[in-house]
């Protein structure tokens, strides 16, 4: 078994032996995502840009967390509806190439509508 | 190559041909992150739990783009550290197998700190 | 003087005794307005909607320390710019009245592009 | 009648008139709210801090309705409680003021825990 499928099946038991699906639907694990996600940007929030490259231990370790956190609710939710993480995100990469050729793109932060 | 593995390695090269890790700091990526997961949120917001189990057909595919782009911008967060997704979210899976027993834990979503 | 602008004059002179402007670009600022929202988020995650209209005494207490904080950052986010929070509200409000007439959208939760 | 209580009272209008108490249980506001507050993340994601203070003029309009739209949200919620939102910013000013002492707290983005 692979190291994703591996994980998706330990995340599983360990809520079934909480039984905690009860609380788990898809509306509040949307919640618990992005308050999770905000969590990681709480971490960066007084940061000039460049300290963000170079994170002290105990940041690097709350953020190592907090990702971990993120990861979890991101594949919970995914798997209230079967869907596969890796190829929703390997599809979304390939519409991203197309709304944004390199020709247009490239150096530039501006949202594809203003292409 | 493994499909995750795979995945970074197209990510980094979406970025690198269009120039993009001038605006990649990981406190900007943070914010893009937590926009992302906020765009699911809003997927969810007026919905009742219920209804949230069941999504009509274009709710599950925005759903699947968003869950796409919080996935990518997390791994692009967690490669500017080259910290591996899968095992802290493992760690973190470990971690709340101690705080949250099952014996305490089962039928209640008290945060840690109560039970 | 009423008591918004006694309030903007305080939080002012706060920032200012603290010498924080340094840390308070808007970019700054917007963070920490998300993630504050985002703890009061976290406050109704695991709640029930019927719940959510009966808060616990200490989870009263706990929204209303997180929608003061809330206020704080987004009147300071609106002072780097002097924009009033009164006007821009009054105005959102009446765009609104506009995109969602009374006789489309009465009893629905429809975005105005669906209606 | 004051300016705000003038807002307050047309924004239950608005919502009466629509019939859209039903969707507005506190929780959902709260994930409204949240919503909004990452819309104005958006607006700052990849500018650089400097450029944050700078807005162009569409960048600004869009700022002044997400700022709308949040304090909007934060006033629905605060009324689902009688909470009034003021009164909570002027007692968490207060709070802080205590939390972070201006001997130990000026020039430091540290938070109060690590002072």
């Amino acid at each position: 078994m692979n190291r994703l499928d591996d994980l998706k099946e330990k995340l599983q038991e360990f809520n079934r032996e909480r039984d905690w699906d009860q609380f788990h639907s898809p509306k509040n694990i949307a919640m618990a995502l992005s308050v999770e996600a905000s969590e990681i940007v709480e971490i960066f929030q007084w940061m000039q840009e460049e300290q963000s490259y170079d994170l002290e231990r105990d940041e690097k370790e709350k953020l190592e967390e907090e990702l971990g956190d993120v990861f979890l609710y991101l594949q919970l939710l995914a798997s209230k509806y079967d869907i596969d993480l890796l190829e929703v995100a390997r599809k979304k990469l390939a519409k991203n190439k197309k709304k944004y050729p390199v020709n247009k793109a490239k150096g530039s932060s501006k949202k594809y509508a203003e292409l």
